[in-house]
């Protein structure tokens, strides 16, 4: 079992005159932030200010690119070559690090965005450019996936250090991918239920499939959200049980 | 006298499908590219085609930041504020890095282009706010700028390593600064002439005003065009007459 | 002293994940939409759903075309040519007429935004643009601009149809202009003091300038927002003081 | 046979201070023009500039809506909602619609580019937003679009006049739709071959598809082009082709 666990969150997703997310909020319940960097969302000034909170908030932090569709909040597949992706990471990892050296800091971490994330982690052409684009960077950065992913056979490929990540709000199916947000039962809307199975996973590091199987899931950081008391609210939960539970709370850099 | 001179060429300024420039053409001619970071021009796939460019010349690089206004060229004024530019400029030192880690280069300089270069040669308040961006990212940087700017004064007071560009083809002002283009007389012409006006500047430190007076100029770096094969025959003009001088070419770093 | 006024109000301005405003509170307190165009704000989507709300409403639209700055919302000076701003215009008129065709509507006005607001309010030359942008796409265009403005001047001169906008929270230059916000009392902070001014305005053609000067103001429209709830309860309160003189409030096509 | 058919070819691809295509050139050869709106490229002094241009030339324009996608020049599937494509055709055929009316144009036209034109190909999804923009937008618009295909079948549902496209340089399946470019043999490049195809597509209503079998295709309109010499030659070559063989060029208004 995990002694300890990272809480991972997306930060810095605002824009300009526009505003997401509660930052100054979900950032005292983390121990590892994914900053984005421009392209799905955030600017230069905003992601200034949100490495300077994490750095008040002592968390570590990450790159969170994604595709170059601010209109879409890059969550809408992009057809993409290998060599785009693989640029627009290097690319966005280097224009968040300026403002990590300004602030002190050095990434920890890099975490694909929405619909990169998810086209990654079943594309292994695509995972191979995710990782290539991390180590051209700085091979010491540790890439944030999903457990299971195609981005953790290629990391393993590569020799990149890889965090597995897991989600205590979505359903998973028999062979660890997660069910399709389209699919009935694809959400875990119950939150007690969603707890349970959160500390399962890192405790016994086992969870329960659509199917009603029990499969095996490593977990070195959960993804949270702070957009919205909802969510936030959520996420203290999930602090709360993991802490009552006595698995501490510390950044993947520690465990991979 | 100068012993040896920088020249230097922006490059890298093509776009997704759009081509401008014939970089490989002038990049035989020059020690300093300053290479576009995907503001007023460039995206991810160009920069890393550039520096990878750039290091096979053998040249030494730097970021060649601009106005977030590609429909404009980075050629028209915007009424950012000094901590926008500022965030601007980290942000796009930083994408440039990334590429030029990986092909294991470091940035020899950073120039600012276009309208940002304009605004902050005359402006004190945009001059320091560029020479933060450059201290913040990475202290060891050269700040490129017009020689005698606001840009000069600032680096100066920051402690900044500063290359002092001059222009062939451009007149200037009994104070020093660049008669402006809208003014009759602004352009030199005569290629000649401007020739003449390159080598003075470089072995004595002294050029004509356009008011007929001499004053003095001191050159670290000219800064040569490459878009069109006039620029080009020009540019080669320049290389020749300087080297049939006795006068070294020699990245701006050996000099300052 | 009139016997109705306009109340406009932007609309519309949020961009595709990002939410501005509260265009369903403010909506039905006003009688004319200025629709962001997808420069400064809004996108296609927002554009289409923006003039089915004002459609539903049974309010007018106009276009609110602004500088292609999304990351500076339109608010920052930029040193565009007369012909770009001519253009930028037509071009933001255009794409809101299709949504408004759509929804069986048609524009009644175009309303600059921001900086483009500003700078042709000053500058006859933009201000002529701007009128040469509404009488070439569609010579039947209200361009509602600031009351004694270049825009007023200019729409005189090029026959076009002009509704002079009145704002209650902005202290007016003995000259007619607005007092820049960089100023002290450039802001009508005291609610009720703002109230009384509006009424003035609208009822007696007069308003106190910051010299202590009554100046002759026309109104033909006045300014409200919508964004957040102190300005929502103001532009009630705006509303309700209106209604309770007498004054009715209908859309400016029924003035001028 | 046919007595006429119409020649379309993209132009107004420029953007900013990037120029692609030898407008000037093909404009000449060509009876109808796709016109690009911003979204994939272009921008609203070269829409301008190039319905002017077309209007000099006294050929039909139609809009050329896109991705919004300028760095993909939108060639690249982009994942959006049947929702969102409409609204970004609506935008972009009332952009074009705005200098269309300054220089005393209409519409004749509408010809989804690059991924949006392939995608609703073959997406009945899509290929229904697409006839919904137009015919949301102005009933008596004309849809351009691959003969054969869903767009052609959507427009017959929704009684929209459609003009169906054949291309001179492309190898058709058995099933009348293109060969996909990475298969061999997808693209006819013995120019003579490629005009004898389009003559007898035109005359005969007949081509060999890859596998050989003859099939029926109807041609309203040949796609050409004009980026680069030897488009340039080869649309020459086609232009007068069919003038020798006594087939009329007209725009494709006059036929569907």
């Amino acid at each position: 079992m995990n002694r300890s666990i990272d809480l991972n969150c997306d930060l810095g997703e605002s824009f300009g005159a526009y505003t997401i997310g509660s930052d100054d909020q979900v950032i005292k319940l983390i121990t590892s932030a994914n900053i984005a960097c421009g392209f799905h969302a955030s600017d230069p000034l905003i992601m200034d200010k949100t490495v300077r909170m994490a750095s008040q908030a002592q968390i570590q932090i990450g790159a969170h690119p994604g595709f170059p569709d601010l209109l879409g909040f890059g969550r809408r597949n992009l057809n993409a070559s290998a060599a785009e992706v693989r640029a627009y990471i290097q690319y966005q990892i280097g224009a968040l690090s300026a403002f990590a050296a300004a602030h002190g800091m050095k990434l920890q971490h890099v975490k694909p965005h929405g619909a990169m994330y998810n086209m990654a982690g079943k594309d292994p052409v695509l995972a191979r450019a995710v990782c290539e684009a991390v180590a051209l960077t700085d091979e010491n950065l540790i890439l944030l996936g999903l457990a299971g992913s195609q981005m953790e056979a290629e990391a393993a490929k590569a020799g990149l250090r890889f965090a597995r990540e897991v989600f205590a709000d979505r359903a998973y199916e028999a062979d660890g991918s997660l069910v399709a947000r389209s699919k009935p039962g694809a959400m875990i809307t119950d939150e007690d239920e969603a707890i349970a199975r959160v500390l399962r996973m890192v405790k016994e590091g086992t969870v329960t499939a659509i199917n009603g199987e029990d499969i095996a899931v490593q977990a070195d950081s959960i993804c949270v959200h702070g957009d919205g008391p909802k969510a936030l609210a959520f996420t203290q939960k999930i602090h709360d049980a993991l802490t009552r539970e006595g698995i501490s709370l510390a950044p993947m850099s520690t465990a991979v």
